[in-house]
């Protein structure tokens, strides 16, 4: 449905719970945000449901609409989450209405606004926004634009559209502070995560003369760095950067005899093909797998997948 | 002047040079082989001026508007150029028009279209480009896209502002390949300076509780990784990002007994009033200098200089 269909929808209901996805990020915790300040706007009970795994970093922001102990909501709303799969605990068959960009979102919901085509949830939630109050506030446009940069990378990733800019360059005339906002997103890290950081960059190993490109990241390292989960993320994309790679990997010692293997190739190289050979997958040119193997013989066995699906 | 009269200048002229900056960026020759292009496609002759310091990542986008040896104008445009002591060798004197965005503009050229507001000169040439043939090719469009997106480190420095996003939407609207772009910009790097960035962040040092970080750049560390004068660009943004800082300083030994200091900070600190000590200067929040000191004296003294500097 449209959101302006979804807006009418919003409005002939109260008392809403706000569902973000599991390992949260900038676009469920934001978009679910904003779409809870405007609910109350329209004179709408409204709350998100805390998220365990929120961050520090967002912790901050998404803090004033978190649901109280004890809560009992009416109206079950997800938000940026594709499949039943992520939600929070106890929530399977209990969702009402969905919000989403996710292309491969599972039709779970009832009631769904799906476009897969926007870059982030961010974008489909502005216009919602719009539709529901006739207004944007500065609170709910530093929401949205943490939503959409956050997906987009600042902007930097393949996702983002003509449409994703307009969405940013009309979220910044709303009061926006991408200025501050950026700074905290993306140009904060924590000692330990520099750290980390530091030592994969220092201890790459390249292989097929630089055309594959693997991090190693062992769990003494991660011990040694003071590193946490929240310092975890996003590592995969570091060693495909290097001038030359086709096919970057990060392996990471998740426990003794077991590693967790993140892929990002080029075009030519198909890395889901690779990973289902041990059982994961994801998209061809960003997947993931596990083997129950340390990492050096992780290493082995993922090289020899990668040259038995190497392009003639 | 105003981009449609500066247009009307340009096509009352004709065999043109354009130059671009010393130490050129991405904005400089984007937005110079751009307004190269579009003279060309006006019916006139036109060459850039080949800039001896292009990096290989942008020679490549630029190469096709070289002006051939011995090619005499009779015309010379200065593109971002905010002052004639970064002309080229022996122009000084000799630039009939400018297109620039830096306030700082010191009105050397007898016709300038300055606009101060925007980001990056790109955004002027692109207004200046549909002034002058009344549309844009899809080359252009990358050329402008490159100016805009490398200005403002690919839309997360503080210059970006609503117009930036918008003439980012109009390029892309126009085909700029901002997918393939940012990769090649922002996504990736010489093995060398990935191995340089890793060194520098396994020996960051901390001062001040953390409020203080420090990046050393010994020259040995540079033989060490094999990296170029290409490879030690915006290394000074590195120290700063720690979790805490306040001021972020590089300091790189230039010579045996001769090093450059490149400070960043929070508003709190005046960056340019330290460097001023030691005969340097820039901006509140962004200055450099240089010291005949050894890296490990120039960093007692310096911080000698920050804690005079230091608010209460």
């Amino acid at each position: 449905m449209t959101t302006a269909e979804f807006a009418a929808a919003l409005r002939e209901r109260d008392r809403f719970l706000i569902l973000s996805h599991k390992r949260p990020d900038g676009d469920t915790l934001g978009s679910g945000a904003a779409l809870c300040s405007a609910l109350r706007r329209a004179g709408k009970t409204a709350f998100c449901l805390p998220n365990p795994q929120t961050s520090e970093t967002y912790a901050a922001f998404v803090a004033p609409y978190d649901a109280p102990a004890g809560y009992a909501p009416a109206v079950v709303v997800a938000v940026d989450v594709a499949d039943a799969q992520l939600f929070p605990e106890g929530f399977s068959g209990k969702v009402d209405l969905c919000v989403d960009h996710h292309s491969s979102n599972t039709g779970y919901a009832p009631l769904t606004c799906l476009n897969g085509a926007k870059a982030s949830c961010g974008e489909i939630v502005l216009t919602l926004v719009k539709d529901l109050c006739g207004s944007v506030t500065r609170d709910e446009a530093d929401l949205l634009y943490i939503a959409v940069s956050t997906d987009t990378g600042c902007f930097q990733y393949g996702n983002t559209r003509g449409d994703t800019f307009s969405a940013a360059a009309e979220l910044l005339a709303l009061g926006a502070n991408n200025g501050a906002l950026n700074i905290r997103l993306f140009r904060t890290q924590s000692r330990a995560r520099m750290a980390l950081e530091g030592a994969i960059l220092t201890s790459l190993r390249y292989f097929r003369d630089g055309q594959i490109s693997v991090a190693f990241i062992p769990l003494e390292l991660l011990r040694a760095c003071g590193a946490t989960e929240d310092d975890c993320d996003d590592l995969a994309g570091i060693p495909g950067k290097a001038a030359g790679s086709v096919v970057g990997m990060t392996i990471r010692e998740l426990a003794p005899g077991r590693s967790k293997v993140s892929l990002r190739s080029k075009p030519q190289v198909n890395c889901s093909a690779i990973c289902a050979e041990y059982g994961g997958g994801g998209h061809a040119m960003a997947s993931g797998c596990e083997l129950d193997f340390p990492p050096e013989e992780t290493l082995r066995r993922m090289l020899a997948a990668i040259d038995a699906h190497w392009p003639e």
